[in-house]
């Protein structure tokens, strides 16, 4: 099984960055995985939401690869850190293949790309910032390969 | 109206030390803010749990000064960030004097504490390390304090 992280644009912040990347280094330590990070849509003003939105969705749909697909999404479905190790751990079992966590940018994601998810999850009935939103995903599933591996991690 | 930030053990993460550290001097550029971080219970062994969380919560209740207290809780209530921003702009309205943030260590905070609690807040129904729920908190009072003031603040 591998695991995809795909988003539009790097992550500018630094220290979300450092965190990211730390993240990633403790979970190909476990398995299988990778972030990809397309192009940001530049050059298009603010006031054209729409047209930024299509223009990233493009890029990413260019890496989308057969697996499991989980948008997330401040309209997706809530789970405890457990209800997504389990759902994680089902989709290793029964296709082994791929699971790809997408996040949107600061505008979110084209409702083409949100159709396309066999879940969409929400972290939080809060809004979080896109960039902390990646830096919180990468935690928790981190926190799911150790749960479904039955390894200590802390609170 | 002050906002305080009190927990137990300095931020060990430094890439999570740095966005905390980042957060609160944002914060001070719209009003009074700080951190308070207590020393941390040494020399206990995880088996007992009670006894470091008692000795912790000793250390805590010196730094409780009067305000508005909300506990962070994973039994907590858990909120929109405009439901948060309401919560604080009223508070601040009500007493005009402070609001305290208590975040729990490793192990939580202890019942008695909890039981002091104006309001336990719940940010996910995931499980956040604790030093990553100290920076999400931070971030979502950072998002609550713009939002009262009417500024524009980035997904």
């Amino acid at each position: 099984m591998e695991l995809v992280f795909l988003w539009p644009g790097q992550t500018k912040n630094p220290h979300l960055r450092a965190l990211q990347e730390d993240y990633l280094a403790r979970l190909r330590l476990l398995g299988r995985a990778r972030i990809v990070e397309t192009a940001e849509a530049r050059g298009l003003k603010e006031s054209a939401p729409e047209k930024i939105m299509e223009r990233e969705a493009e890029r990413l749909e260019k890496h989308l690869e057969d697996g499991y697909i989980i948008c997330l999404s401040d309209k997706g479905k809530m789970m405890t850190s457990e209800e997504l190790a389990r759902l994680i751990d089902r989709q290793a079992m029964i296709s082994a293949r791929r699971i790809i966590f997408l996040v949107g940018g600061f505008l979110g994601l084209a409702s083409r790309l949100l159709d396309r998810a066999d879940l969409k999850l929400s972290l939080s009935p809060m809004t979080f910032s896109h960039e902390l939103t990646r830096v919180v995903l990468l935690e928790q599933v981190y926190r799911a390969i150790n749960l479904i591996k039955g390894y200590a991690y802390p609170k």
